[in-house]
């Protein structure tokens, strides 16, 4: 009988511990998870936090109870793994003692923590992240006891109230990526005056200018206030934060959000000679196997190779990290199984709108790897002009101006009008290396109530190979 | 200067029309319609006869007065093409007078005609087609003199009300396709009592069998009467026709809708030698030259080469009719120019659901070609689990067992809840000939308002590869 030990009881992990002894039965299958929380849908916790979502066990697909009685898998929740031995194949762990075991096959899923930004008071009281569910639970407590205690509005009664005397906060939000426009959402909802601040000149910097100005008017729309190039320099208080500090000035709040990304967990990996790639995070070939044999690394901890520009790229998210973990399972019970590569693919929420991107959007980029990029956006509309409801969907494709091949997408539209869902067809092409022309002579599916009879992402497609 | 005469102005001929005249100014283009309208979105008619759309002009994208004087196409309205000469290359046209113009390039666009089923008594009063701006003419007065004059019931009411007294009807449907679905929802959504019937076993019968279900169940919650396996043999009556006739007896109604396909316009090109296809339908090359050099062919007339069988088909929709008349357009305007091939896919909204399909279901076409067909169905969730809203997304995959190539897809979920916004991801593998494998390690984009981490697509894929 042999042993699979995993480290980390997240997304890939679990996923790579339920397939393998799925496929394997006789496989020996242990799982080290650091915190209290196994299999957990951390995407959710805006949703949680908003109150749309009741309980925090509601994000937990599969309970620990459920991973050792129904599927066998020997899982220990609350224990650190403090060292892996690759000579003797072992791995050390802290629960309420240290235990040591030997594996045959180890997977590092160690996940990734929020990023601490050079910014002056992040230990203040009122200053939180959200990458965990404790974080999740902790800003769930600071909205309802500022709902029961503070002056109060219900949630979901309309936009923020910035212009309003009756408002909870105000608060702020540090970083403009999904974290921080999710939860933009989240507290706007439940009433609070929302101040976000983005280092850089717009939101959302990873997809398409025209997808952040579309998202940004929208942030307006609901008055939220979006300060741009606006660094934090500190969160200025006593104890608890009481303002957000620029060059610009102070701006007073009662909570700061800081949504700035998040890094990998590499300590462990790094400690016991397992190499990290370009990104910093740990690196693996297609079967996510890392520099040592029978050591492999899938999730947010670990890099992947980017389907358009062949290089590795970080893109911790939570489908490759279930993807991946599933390939380890697989390899690991004997089927050898490549993870697949990222194509950078991302999709966000913001209040009534809904955004995606795929692929290489970025200019630079695209010409570091010997791209000569060209880049159209169009607006179009979602169902036929004629045809009550719908509203405006953004499209934007960057392509290869001499072989049409397309590098990246970006898609923006009311949340509800398929920008998202029409971003598949772009993952698809950006995987493939498919040509604006052959894209554009795609037979998509078309009836009124869902598109014009050249879906947006054709229009797209035609506009930007008549640019090359 | 040469000159470019298209017969037929609808979606194909337009669309020839004006990229050639875009692409090359100095083009002469002649355009003969035979009816009153061109450039019509005949798929908005069962929206114009449930009343969603006001006037029959909204679903007229571009006008005449547009083609000729923003576009300089000379259009001729009620201009019938009764002759094809390919020696002398001339048309012959009857409009208030007989006209013979000589073409340089020539296009056949001529469409397609409402089948008439082999039923008696298609010649009574109130009964009718909807292939055509006037059929959608006639069935809006209909169904506004029915309101006017019959017991009244509101639009858009609820579920029609077969069990009620005041019923406007009942009506009958003839067909289970689109048209008789949509109709049946245009109906149904103006208080009408509809009894619809489809000759085979199920309705939507080029989508897979679950599908079918998901939409037959759905129609009946909306209190549609559907009888299957229910060969109409006649409609009964005087003048006009009072009944329904089939094997199993009468069904009373005040009016019928025959729905049951159409059939390519093909006399005009049979007469002039040009050679027909094994569908029936006007064949032609990549570029959509027929038989005949400069003679094209494009839109609901011809046929098209499948991109999973190779083989021709007969797939008469709007996208390939537009695609084709550009691919035309271009190629006479000197940019050799292919059309694209078609997948079959198909879109369709019933009532509150919807659903896509594309590529090949059928295990015996499929075995024809040398497949050796397999197919599953799944049920997942349109939206993450602990998501509020979102419904059942039901996707069925076809793939060829050896090769695991994915040869057609088939999606049902709640009307905007993405069925047929996914399916393009499933056009885009159908036509590039991806592997299930492939297929499922796509980095598409999740966030739990849109999909659950591995959207229902790629969960189909992964389960369809594990039956292999």
């Amino acid at each position: 009988m042999s042993t699979f030990v995993i480290i980390g009881g997240d997304a890939a992990g679990m996923s790579a511990a339920s397939k393998a002894k799925r496929d394997d039965p006789d496989l020996d299958v242990i799982v080290f998870e650091a915190g209290e929380w196994v299999s957990y849908g951390a995407c959710g916790l805006p949703y949680y936090v908003k109150g749309e979502i009741q309980s925090l066990e509601d994000l937990v697909s599969i309970t620990p109870e459920e991973f050792r009685e129904q599927r066998d898998i020997d899982l220990r929740m609350s224990h650190e793994v403090v060292a892996i031995d690759p000579n003797d194949r072992t791995v050390t762990a802290r629960g309420e003692s240290e235990v040591v075991v030997e594996y045959d096959h180890l997977l590092v899923s160690t996940g990734a923590a929020a990023v601490e930004p050079p910014i002056d008071g992040l230990d203040r009281d009122g200053v939180y992240t959200l990458s965990s569910m404790s974080d999740g639970k902790d800003l769930r407590e600071y909205v309802g006891r500022a709902r029961t205690e503070g002056t109060l509005n219900q949630p979901d009664s309309g936009p923020a109230c910035r212009f309003l005397d009756d408002c909870n906060g105000p608060v702020g939000i540090v970083g403009g990526g999904y974290i921080g426009i999710e939860m933009a959402e989240a507290l706007a909802g439940n009433g609070f005056e929302v101040h976000l601040f983005q280092r850089g000149e717009r939101i959302l910097k990873s997809f398409s200018e025209a997808t952040s100005d579309a998202i940004l008017d929208h942030l307006g729309e609901q008055d939220v206030a979006v300060n741009l190039n606006a660094e934090v320099e500190a969160l200025a208080g006593g104890d608890g934060v009481e303002a957000v500090v620029t060059v610009d000035g102070r701006t007073p709040v009662e909570m700061v959000l800081v949504g700035t990304g998040v890094s990998p967990r590499t300590d462990l990996a790094e400690d016991a000679g397992i190499e990290l790639g370009a990104t910093g995070a740990i690196a693996a070939d297609a079967y996510r196997e890392t520099s040592h044999p029978d050591i492999y690394a899938a999730g947010d901890c670990a890099e992947a190779e980017h389907v358009v520009t062949g290089e590795p790229a970080y893109v911790p998210l939570a489908l490759t990290a279930n993807r991946h973990g599933r390939a380890v399972g697989r390899t690991v019970a004997g089927t050898p199984t490549e993870g697949g590569g990222i194509a950078g693919t991302a999709a966000v929420k913001a209040f009534d709108r809904e955004a995606a991107r795929t692929g290489v959007l970025d200019h630079q980029r695209a010409r570091r790897v010997g791209f000569d990029p060209i880049t159209e956006t169009i607006d179009a509309k979602s169902r036929a002009g004629y045809y009550p409801g719908g509203s405006t969907v953004g499209v934007t494709l960057t392509a290869d101006r001499d072989s049409g091949r397309v590098l990246g997408g970006s898609l923006v539209a009311e949340y509800g009008e398929g920008a998202v869902h029409r971003s598949h067809a772009l993952v698809g092409a950006v995987t493939e290396g498919i040509g604006l022309g052959e894209l554009s002579n795609y037979d998509l599916a078309y009836a009124p109530p869902f598109n014009t009879t050249w879906d947006p992402v054709l229009t797209a497609a035609k506009v930007l190979d008549g640019n090359r």
